[in-house]
């Protein structure tokens, strides 16, 4: 047979390099009539594995002034020098494959307008839910339009919510960290923050627009204790970190933890899986799960990226809108919500606080309260409230003399 | 902007081909640079309701001999004329898509290698799982090697399994039908073929081996009965009908009810959705669930495949392997088995009935027996044992005199 021959360079070596080096030594590419040759790999670290055959190099200039190269795979991550080799080569003329949810999710723009006006194609699965080709199913698989996309799109924090059915939160991080699955600094997952980068590719594939992550309203975990996953469950909930982008004419994109119905297929999501649960207009729901991290997983990911581009199959985003766009202030979201109030343990404290609500216009749907002492717990579900009075409550019902400390506080999705 | 115009014709103007024909109208195709225009639309019958703009026929030949189509949309479904169209179609240099996994199943070779002499693209993404995009997957996001491939790809079965739980067969069955979710003559489905067609094509777009479907071991869930679903539920498992793949050197296909562990998420697949379960080498286990049928789901999916065919972006079988290729005779599956016999309530029937596993290299994990009466139902689960040790055994114990009638016999996987 003839196999079409591309060369690539690898920009970093780490990791899901490594994984992608043995993927290219196994000679997978050819079953699609494609020989991928990995002629330079660039890393500052000189003392990686070497494989014969493989030119190494401390500096990513070499890959990408090198004419022989037609895919430049960037798997550094962070944002500079990141960045700057992208665009740098894109302007040399090669197509390039990141798996960089972070300079991709901030640049977008800049990235693809540039690949675009060069003619060149521009890879990402990787960067978003590793393993799960979401990337291509959402430009290439979906051309009727979508109403909104839920996804558990971290998996240190899906680890951490799993475990704390039976550990706190800082025993269920330290075991995490321990597993590999969470960071040494782990702020930026727990904290929503990874999840709100992808959820801004994700809105992005699926219908052009560009939001900035920072624009995404986003909370992370570190609020939700293993009391409020306990009562959770009582009421027939799960509580999971959701990246949710609502296709409304004014868009709503957040990230924060949430009671879903333990019924719903999202809430058997556990450990460091991903998923991504799509509702369209034409295909109803849909639900795409995975690894979402993890050598060979996002090893797959770029090399489908790789051999995509190398085979001429490589999607690009549907007439992408390079406007600024409102999205709804969550003040204005109406959901239903969870409290777990501490209170002084005597007669009266429940009416005034559902005289509050009331007040503001929040109807209870559920209330628990047991045991004594001089502080008990009492945790109520509310039906579908404007947010904006919700804290209005909440900030009310906190300055009552019978309540003790801070209001916790978890969005409930009915799905 | 300047689109990109491609004529094409529907042969079938069904539920399906409606639902094609109000997208098409919608103009979803130009966000990705594409006009779709409905040429022409073939059917034989004269009654179905016309839009303006488009020519009717009774002819498909007008539509396939018709220079100015460039792309032919089958949606007649069956074998005949259905083959003898794509092929004609095929001739005349027409990329064709298909929604008809009958035809397709069975005559892949045939179809691909035509299209593949002609240079001509195919598209049959709605033939597997609706609006499930399994096809592409395969075919572009999974360039490494994939270990098995368990699918619950039939709606109709599932649908009747679920309500099974309360119901018994028959109920479930009428009411299938009355929801639309099982054929008048509903054989097709529940005798398992249906999903040994969808298994023959999802095998072969993972690794480009054609099998036959009736090649395939099949299996239904007739024999299924509400009693044996309440006693998998106590042992902790659910019956699901299974189309499974596991890519051994000497490949097992094969298509029967199952138990599977209620905790797996293809437990949690209900009514009448699909699912996709995928375990691959590097990227572990993937699920891909959504709506299996249905107007608008399997219209969307026609519509990703003609516009990706229209973008040239249609993926192709890597390496189709037109060989024939052995598959392992289901006497040799090593799998653990339930049975439920109903044995004369009297001593030393449990301990006859386990000499005979015992003898024929068959150990138990699991016994239920309870109630009495003159006939009492003993439940059993086995370890891992050859299929065909256990059919020698069940053959041996229906000739114990304690034993009344057929055993009920059902696969149990331990995902």
């Amino acid at each position: 047979m003839n196999y079409k021959k591309v060369n690539i360079g690898l920009i970093g070596s780490g990791t899901i390099g490594t994984g992608v080096v043995n993927l290219i030594r196994k000679g997978i590419s050819r079953k699609y009539g494609v020989d991928i040759k990995l002629k330079k790999i660039a890393d500052l670290n000189r003392k990686i594995k070497r494989f014969p055959g493989i030119v190494y190099t401390s500096k990513a200039e070499e890959i990408i002034n090198d004419p022989g190269i037609e895919i430049v795979v960037e798997l550094i991550g962070g944002y500079e020098p990141a960045l700057s080799y992208i665009l740098q080569s894109l302007d040399k003329h090669k197509h390039v494959v990141t798996a960089n949810k972070a300079v991709f999710s901030e640049f977008a723009p800049k990235i693809l307008n540039k690949a675009k006006k060069n003619n060149l194609c521009l890879g990402y699965e990787a960067s978003v839910c590793g393993s799960i080709p979401i990337i291509n199913l959402l430009l290439e698989s979906m051309p009727t339009s979508i109403k909104s996309i839920i996804g558990i799109v971290n998996g240190s924090t899906n680890y951490i919510l799993t475990k704390m059915k039976e550990k706190d939160y800082k025993q269920a991080l330290i075991e995490a960290q321990d597993k590999g699955f969470a960071e040494k600094d782990p702020s930026f997952d727990v904290n929503g923050l990874d999840s709100a980068q992808k959820l801004a590719i994700l809105f992005l594939v699926s219908n052009g627009v560009y939001i900035k992550p920072n624009r995404i309203y986003t909370e992370g975990i570190t609020d939700i204790t293993k009391e409020d996953l306990k009562y959770a469950s009582e009421l027939g909930y799960t509580v999971k970190l959701l990246a949710i982008a609502n296709f409304l004419k004014i868009p709503e994109l957040s990230v924060y933890p949430a009671l879903i119905p333990d019924n719903h297929i999202l809430s058997s999501i556990e450990n460091e899986n991903n998923a991504v649960y799509v509702v369209g207009d034409a295909t109803d729901s849909q639900m795409y799960a995975g690894k979402g991290a993890g050598m060979m997983p996002t090893a797959n990911a770029v090399m489908s990226d790789i051999i995509n581009i190398a085979r001429n199959k490589n999607y690009d985003i549907p007439v992408f809108k390079n406007k600024s766009v409102k999205i709804r202030d969550h003040k204005d979201f109406e959901l239903e919500y969870y409290f777990r109030f501490m209170v002084i343990d005597k007669p009266g404290v429940l009416a005034k606080i559902s005289n509050i609500l009331g007040a503001n216009n929040i109807s209870i749907s559920a209330v628990i309260q047991k045991g004594s002492g001089r502080y008990v717990p009492i945790v109520m579900m509310t039906h579908k409230s404007r947010e904006g009075n919700i804290y209005k409550a909440v900030k009310k019902i906190e300055g009552l003399d019978c309540i003790k400390g801070k209001t916790h506080f978890i969005r409930v999705l009915d799905l």
